[in-house]
């Protein structure tokens, strides 16, 4: 028998392609929940949609939740009082929805993660052993993405995390190798040991991150590019299939993914 | 008969590099000035050594001149006098001197150039055409340099010239256009028509630069990587090949590689 | 009052795209053709679809046509007949085709490109330039694209395009040039004229080219990324409101875009 | 006290870059051997030199060797009844050599690779940790080296290496995984878990070398790129600090750096 994989919010954009990605993936899509008065008429005509997230839970073997920070608690209570397995994928949780999520996890497998694309996951993990083994002092760290004109802010939040990630590998913290974003004018030499950052903004690019360590003789460089937001969907299918049956505990795509 | 090449400045890194280069092409190194006390002991024994610009004119069909903008209008006005072909690649010449540099240029042949590099000067007059192109409205214009880390200042001046060939082509200013360089914090929607410019900073590059036209639908970007110094000695003779025997005129390196 | 633009083949993959683009660019859809038997469900209601290519041309100022090789003779006759612009993106035509085509541009003007990518277009234009500019003693011209991972043939059409343009830039053909395609094992120094060629092939890349010009002191590169098929439905429309009301004659994409 | 190390073949090319990168990173340069009638003329003056290896073995905490794999038997010998930590980089060695290394790493700590800059070895081990994290079937793995054009065999040896540790990675060897490399001509579609591999020719390009994994909605990829030889000598020095005073063992480059 298949595992049951059920989608929270399954009705909006994220709902959709993880629809897909279920049954492309060759397990059972047994439902999704929406908002009360969303619209039906675009979801496959027999698929149970609910408004409760319990119920939810108890048809299914795995509930995939990338909804919004503000139910992220409930939703990790109703895994935890159904011994659901929850892949949880939504952003902005406070310190308390965290640890909320994090006691939940001791009744349930939880999976919860700011970004599912493998590739992005696998390139946290390699930033941070490339940075423990190249010397901050012949190794200089900069970090290039590039997004979308419409992106309001620079660096991304993934450029932040590359940066934490090699920070963490040297040993240090971002705030104290101290960063160098948005080079203009006249701004001296570079600093040893700092980390750089640089944004480019154009075209409808979905993401495209670089991370340079550059010596007097090599350069080494990881590249990640981003197509559709469909690697999310794959990444947290990915994930639930991952994550059935395991012992119960907070877990990462890092161990998903077999990276750390 | 071979051509005559002399070298203003011959005991320096580029007078060296300029010397090697011209012996490779299979000119005739006729011989450079060096200043008054200057240690000859590493140049070419035989080599005729002159403290005297017109000296070396007289005994040159083609004098290249990379010394110092200060130096500039006597070296062009000794071309002039004799008949002499001038390369001339300092750069910071007041608007006097390029004036002295022009009113010379009516009697003899004289390339003047910012950048020797061929493929930098491809690049400016590529940019141009690129941009002529593809419409602002599409194709959002971003350039990328990077240099090695002990540089002061951001964008590069080639980078910042990239921007003014893009802007030339669209029939505008870079002033006009508008540059969003080293975006950095929340700083909103990229404009339209405007010119993006990022710098990188690391180990010991001579000189990477990368112009992006960005659209929904494609990318196409042209990227300039200078490996050593040694390449603008090698535009520099091949100028002097093309100039020899022209009729009087100030030339750039457009002209020489053929590309306007 | 705007310029209406019909489409041969409106109901395929292209057709959609054009119809799209045709919309988005503010100019009046005026319909389409079909194949007799095919499906309208998902035509926009009250489009003109008709299965007469002269009916759509007297209800067209201009004609788009993507459909096949062996309609392309008599859709450029029916243009030619009714005064209409045609726009022709159909490949393979064979050299009588070809020549109808062009007879029949002595009545009507007609674009007829292989790649209407603007970006594609620009690039071999550029690929040419460049070519001129740096002498194949020094420089060294080297291809590489990626296609998705269905592709069976290598190197690409629009690799061998460029390949062809440089040795067009440097005065030869790309046999007499001589192709290094697809290196492995002992295959000897690489030679000095020669025009590399390497090919990748993974994922679901649209498609991706870049030319690369390497000499020891510097590296110059033109890369095009396309990210969807919909660029060359933009091209189209972009060639469409360009070539209505000019006067009868054979065009390509170079004239459109104002490169050449 | 700082450590003594010494050089086997102190008068090649390599032999100097390792001098001067001997006291750049502040050990002491205890000598070196050269071959008996070998010039001396460029050798720093009031440096040991001698012929014989054991001789610099007692006159050394470490010996780099960088010769040739006929002499690295006699030297690991030489080294371990000395008790000196021995570098060894020579390449070639029959399996009888490496079995004769691995009996002298008994005695005395041997640090053998077959490339010592640290980036390269640094993207080996991340290869086969990306490989191992990023399923076949939907990630293509994808090998481009580019070298200068005297280059007489085409992929790289550090690329079939690449390609080896992608395939350990998944769990199987290059061979069975299959290779695709120099694709020309109608080659078909892209085989599920091979490894394609490409060559570029040009310039004077030391070493570039990139490995890509393509999904379809994501690309992550790996770039390295050699500037000079030096990096070898930087890498060699670093082995030299690390393995002084380690117990004996056959060590590698992963354990100097770290990354394994």
């Amino acid at each position: 028998m298949t595992i049951r994989i059920g989608i929270a919010g399954i009705a909006g954009r994220m709902g959709r392609l993880l629809a897909e990605e279920i049954v492309a993936a060759g397990a059972t899509l047994s439902g999704g929940t929406i908002r009360p008065g969303a619209a039906l008429a675009t979801l496959p005509p027999g698929l149970p949609v609910m408004t409760d997230i319990v119920a939810l839970c108890e048809a299914s073997d795995v509930v995939i939740d990338f909804t919004h920070a503000r139910t992220a608690r409930a939703h990790a209570l109703a895994a935890a009082e159904t011994g659901t397995v929850l892949i949880l994928g939504s952003s902005g949780l406070s310190v308390t929805d965290e640890e909320a999520v994090a006691e939940a996890a001791h009744r349930t497998p939880i999976v919860y993660a700011a970004n599912f694309a493998p590739g992005v996951n696998l390139f946290l993990a390699i930033a941070e052993r490339m940075a423990a083994a190249l010397p901050p002092a012949q190794y200089d760290a900069e970090i290039v993405e590039m997004h979308h004109r419409q992106k309001v802010d620079a660096p991304s939040g993934t450029a932040v995390a590359l940066g934490r990630a090699v920070a963490a590998g040297r040993g240090t913290t971002l705030e104290e190798a101290g960063r160098e974003s948005g080079r203009d004018g006249h701004c001296g030499a570079r600093g040893t040991g700092t980390i750089g950052f640089a944004a480019l903004r154009g075209g409808q690019v979905v993401g495209e991150h670089t991370l340079l360590f550059a010596a007097a003789s090599e350069h080494i460089s990881l590249t990640h590019r981003s197509f559709d937001r469909r690697v999310y969907a794959t990444g947290a299918v990915r994930a639930a299939l991952w994550a059935a049956g395991r012992t119960p505990g907070l877990y990462g795509m890092g161990e998903v993914l077999g990276i750390r």
